[in-house]
């Protein structure tokens, strides 16, 4: 069985999985590794920084003559970098948190997909009247950044609502069995984050994937008070689901409190620059309680694919 | 393509399909119709009022020669209630919310299967602990009262947790995508609340179930500011998933608050019970906006089993 999609299809790729463009961690060694794998591999653009994204599109185009991508967020990226990464060769650029207007139509001109992230069925409107040639409905299972939605409702609800656009699941998938039931739902794939910070290639710091791979999805939270430690510029309706620790135990629910303590803010960033775990956001998807050991990227997509066709075998 | 699984062979039933006892309103009418429908009916024992499940007991016994259950919640209901439940035929019991340590022995006794819902892994540890036949994990998209997993992530998890002991899923499943869903996560079938709220045989005010119709998973959230109001007596780490409505918008995060604000409860509970319905609680998954019309349970169950069966054929 070849779980051929749309998704599979638009991309010329072999399996209906594509790693998301984490900010800083999702290098071009990365994107390549995902991509020889027969997934999607995405560069993670975040805010735009030129110098990093030259090191890593030299990177995944040096590693793999297979379709990768980039992903920016769009509240924080300028359009002139946009356009200068279409210059680059990527398969896709997919646009994410924010309004992703002023991208759509350089990203149409270079004549590939456009893929736009949505955490609410607003913004799925917004994005199929942009011309979205591939949604992703990310769930606030998430690691990281994203909305107040959860996958296994918001994904119905989106495919229903913009159909026959496709539509990829996110949020709370780490396996094959979270890949299938994507699929079921009416998905045409899966993009997965905390998964791949768990593997050889992301540009993750050692003690970081420890905790992700050590830890469980009841000790993650969603919450906005490391945006606001660290001055991060973030739009206040994105939260971030982080394992939790001392500093958010300490500040949940004391968000504008926190924002007048200019000292615990100035504090706060002085011990995350020293990498203190006490105190750092580590990003992590309520899914790692499933992430139990680390990989090379390009085995993962591979296994992935495979457990996701024994989902089907086991449930039918 | 049968949908066979160790559920519908423990409970000898023909879909892997169970309705939520949803304390009040899952009554007789609507788990015998659910039965009827070849899923297994639970009546909503609740707290475990005597005078309401001899009325709804006889009726369920009347309407329907299929197996049905009942369920209670385990930090309310009397053991000599369960017992009593016990002599009326069910052919399973279902535990949830709190410690079902005291009904175990008891529901073993009668030879019928043991089912206790859980919402964490500890919960989970515990159920197995206690030698639980089946087991529901339920996460935080079910209307109603829940924990803070989400279902996409607490599933696999428990399944891996407990296995061989078969689990069902629940929270946000209101159509065949998501029982599809449940199965290949490795569930062996689904129980849904909400979508058999809005049902022509569950005990739900007219003005509740277009409540649920007309609205919109964004508009839901999970609280426990409406159990503070009304005095329910629910142990505090059981929120309830409620749509939005202006009390709520008045006093949300400030539960200690109202805890001390004995005129606003008592004006509270007054006007719930007029059924205002700017307070009162409309209990409702993140699903809802998958659930458009109101129907029969039975030809519910009969619709979200081949709705179930197509999710397959489609992905795959």
């Amino acid at each position: 069985m070849a779980l051929r999609t749309a998704f599979t299809d638009l991309l010329s790729i072999d399996h209906p999985i594509a790693s998301a463009p984490m900010g800083g961690s999702a290098g071009g060694e990365l994107a390549a590794a995902v991509s020889n794998g027969g997934g999607l591999g995405l560069v993670g653009g975040g805010r735009g920084e030129r110098a990093w994204l030259e090191r890593e599109l030299a990177i995944v185009t040096a590693r793999t003559s297979r379709p990768w991508g980039v992903g920016f967020l769009a509240w924080a990226v300028e359009v002139s970098t946009v356009e200068w990464v279409l210059d680059q060769g990527p398969a896709a650029v997919m646009l994410s948190f924010g309004d992703p207007g002023p991208f759509a139509a350089r990203v149409h001109a270079a004549g590939i997909p456009l893929i736009i992230q949505v955490t609410d069925l607003d913004e799925a409107r917004r994005a199929v009247d942009l011309g979205a040639d591939l949604l992703v409905a990310q769930g606030a299972e998430s690691g990281g950044h994203g909305g107040r939605r959860s996958t296994l409702t918001l994904v119905p609800a989106v495919v229903d609502l913009v159909a026959p656009v496709p539509v990829l699941a996110a949020g709370g998938i780490a396996d094959g069995r979270g890949v299938a039931a994507a699929l079921v739902l009416g998905a045409v794939g899966a993009l997965l984050g905390t998964r791949f910070q768990a593997s050889h290639e992301a540009l993750v710091d050692a003690e970081i994937v420890k905790a992700i791979v050590g830890g469980l999805g009841a000790d993650t939270e969603r919450s906005r008070v490391l945006d606001v430690a660290r001055d991060s510029g973030w739009p206040a309706r994105y939260t971030a689901r982080v394992v939790t620790n001392s500093f958010l135990d300490t500040w949940r629910g004391r968000e504008q409190e926190l924002e007048r303590d200019v000292d615990t803010r100035r504090a706060y960033r002085e011990a995350a620059a020293r990498g203190d775990l006490a105190v750092v956001s580590v990003w992590a998807s309520e899914a790692i309680d499933l992430i139990t050991e680390v990989a090379s990227a390009t085995e993962l997509v591979r296994l992935i694919a495979e457990e996701t066709e024994r989902a089907f075998t086991c449930a039918t």
